[in-house]
């Protein structure tokens, strides 16, 4: 049979393969290495995975390419992005090295209040212009699929212009999108000391205009779920409003995530987790009810080692506590213009390993099928499976393990998503 | 006049210009920042840096760079790394996440016994051919000019091997090379127990035939000094056989570099302050009064912030206090295959702005100028200034501060090293 691409003798070939489910604990730390392995790719999607000479005996292949001495695995899913905003924050960044708090910089004007004047101010055209370096940094590196957040708007119009950005995005450029709905990130300063009434802004009428706003778009007729999320932390919304929220976007058809527990344990963990979230993420301050009680959910437990490595903290979510419960844990970069200034997929494997313990196999696990499964698309793509799309990298090593072990560099060669090599 | 090159129009020319020394404390704040700027190249050595409007006037160019929106600065220099070795240590990272100590991994043969019998076994084009991808790798980064240690074989006839592949490397790529001699790296096994002997031999019979190969080489006609450097450490050496080392090395017409204070503050950092070293390198345990003397001497401080990452380590090396108390700072990756796999000298400031509260100014300026004269050649390379060689990158960033601010990709768009635009 002919196949449109062969990638073929791969020092290593690691499916991350993980039917019926993300990988929970143990089953973390198979990728499903296959060495001298080979991946037969027709019409964007995976059509066989194993060893070379089987499939080099199978296939014929308009294109083909040699891996010797080199690892193929699935593209990273980066399921947790702030991607699309306006203005930077480089003058806060060395506020704060110079010791200024957070609350001092938000009084002089920074933070997320910065974003959002700047976002506010951008037509969806330069929202997405300037989303654009930055998501072909992160393909560079080989994110293949990104969740991408509205947040910075705050207001219906300026929620919406985002989402229309997400979506220009997401048919401009090749990393593939996955839209989420976060009008509740933080309060609007027209809302200071109102946040219920912000929420209720929220409720009656964000969600519904993005509920329509997604039923109009190509992401619904693709079959590409929205997401909500909502900031459920101190000094932002508490738990009955983070509820709110979830559950009116839960009604609308949207499929939910939360960031919890970031800096306090408030109680949105376990309110997330009782809607059927699909993924929870930060989990910082997560003790270990929390932890067991995640392990037993079908809830994916996204940590995000960029943010604490960004602020220079010795204090990381316990994600090794996570795999060990038997949680389903993903990483994530968080990239935004505050706490997570990073594109990187490999640098988040690589700070996961030394400042959360995980191992590399663990950490491949969480940015692929993982990592797909906390943005509800694991049945699509996430591992090299035939059948699913191909959303492949061949990685300029011998061993998965040195997406991990180098770290600063840039290992991937070749990023290929829905069969087109890039 | 015409000129080769003229990059102009920069939104920063940032020329980190120190006439007469390295900046120390306060003096690395200012890193000569001219917005809208420009640099005028001819020969491979800078002819004029400036405004914009001016060198347009007064230079026409074969090659011009418009580097609108862009910054412009000097090429990092890497002023410690051990570059040149064969074999990876990526199943020895796997181990130490999974609970080995350092002593159990090299009673398994792990540690740096198992790159030496790897360096042992390969020839000077095998160490040049593994070394290659690593330092295009470097390139890419921004890394224009390398110190690069011996220190793997441990034996006279691979620690010339070593040197060998070093200088083969210096004519091969483009990143510039600065050898050192480390043959007192560490004990090698045929030794144990026997170090004074060892260091016998280092004196008596590597250290001339170090000094003799490089008077036979292209580094001694070009004028690129060779260092001697030695781990003065518990498990490695203590201060008088350091002492020796490097007593020894000077005798020969060596340059000297110490590695002191990593884990124990044995003394060594006296030693090498007194001995005039050009630098020491590590300084993790080094305390107030350590950094006192280090701030009145004339030799640079060299912090190597990935080696703490690495270890998934909440403490560095106080640099904040270092540049507070008025040394000459200077920051590395330290690359090597066990305690640093790191290419990225950004990566490196991200760091050291995060986990050592070094302002982005401070980190540029350890970066460049102060890691060149942490080389001895911070008279040739290392800032923007007429008669300088031109060794620039274009920074696909408006504001020098997002080369720490953000992190984990790279903004280095254009390397320019003597003038050749990579």
């Amino acid at each position: 049979m002919n196949v449109d691409l062969l990638i073929h003798s791969a020092a290593q070939l690691v499916t991350c393969a993980s039917p019926g489910g993300p990988k929970r604990g143990a089953a973390m730390r198979d990728v499903g290495l296959i060495a001298g392995g080979a991946v037969a790719v027709d019409a964007g999607r995976i059509v066989a995975a194993g060893p070379s000479a089987e499939l080099r005996a199978a296939y014929t292949a308009t294109r083909a390419i040699d891996a010797s001495g080199k690892t193929v695995c699935p593209g990273f899913t980066d399921p947790h992005t702030h991607v699309v905003f306006a203005g930077d924050r480089v003058a806060e960044f060395e506020q704060r090295i110079a010791g200024a708090s957070y609350m001092q910089i938000m009084a002089a004007g920074g933070g997320i209040a910065f974003t959002t004047r700047a976002t506010r101010a951008a037509s969806a055209e330069q929202l997405a212009a300037e989303a654009r370096p930055r998501l072909a940094a992160m393909l560079a590196l080989g994110t293949t699929t990104a969740e991408c957040k509205s947040g910075y708007g705050l207001d219906t119009a300026s929620e919406l212009r985002i989402l229309q950005a997400i979506a220009m995005l997401d048919q401009q450029q090749p990393v593939e999108l996955v839209p989420t709905f976060m009008g509740a990130h933080a309060l609007p300063p027209e809302y200071a000391g109102r946040p219920d009434e912000y929420i209720g802004l929220v409720v009656n009428e964000m969600i519904p205009a993005a509920a329509e706003w997604y039923h109009g778009s190509h992401f619904a007729a693709r079959g590409t779920p929205l997401f909500a999320d909502v900031f459920c932390e101190q000094n932002a919304f508490d738990v009955a409003q983070s509820r709110r929220v979830l559950e009116a976007a839960r009604a609308a058809g949207m499929r939910l995530k939360a960031h919890v527990d970031e800096f306090s344990a408030l109680g949105g963990l376990d309110m997330a987790l009782e809607l059927g979230a699909v993924s929870v993420d930060h989990l910082d301050a997560t003790g270990p009810e929390g932890i067991a009680r995640l392990a037993r959910s079908g809830t994916v437990g996204v940590v995000i080692p960029a943010v604490n490595f960004n602020l220079g903290s010795a204090h990381f979510a316990d994600a090794r506590a996570m795999v060990d419960a038997g949680a389903a844990v993903a990483l994530t970069t968080d990239i935004n213009p505050g706490s997570a200034p990073c594109p990187s997929m490999p640098l988040v494997l690589a700070i996961a390993c030394r400042y959360q313990r995980l191992l590399p196999s663990e950490a491949l696990a969480a940015a692929t099928i993982n990592a797909a499964h906390a943005i509800g698309l694991g049945d699509r793509l996430g591992s090299i499976e035939p059948g699913k799309q191909a959303d492949l990298l061949v990685v300029a090593a011998p061993d998965y393990r040195h997406l991990a072990y180098q770290f600063g560099g840039n290992l991937v060669e070749r990023v290929i998503k829905r069969g087109q090599v890039y």
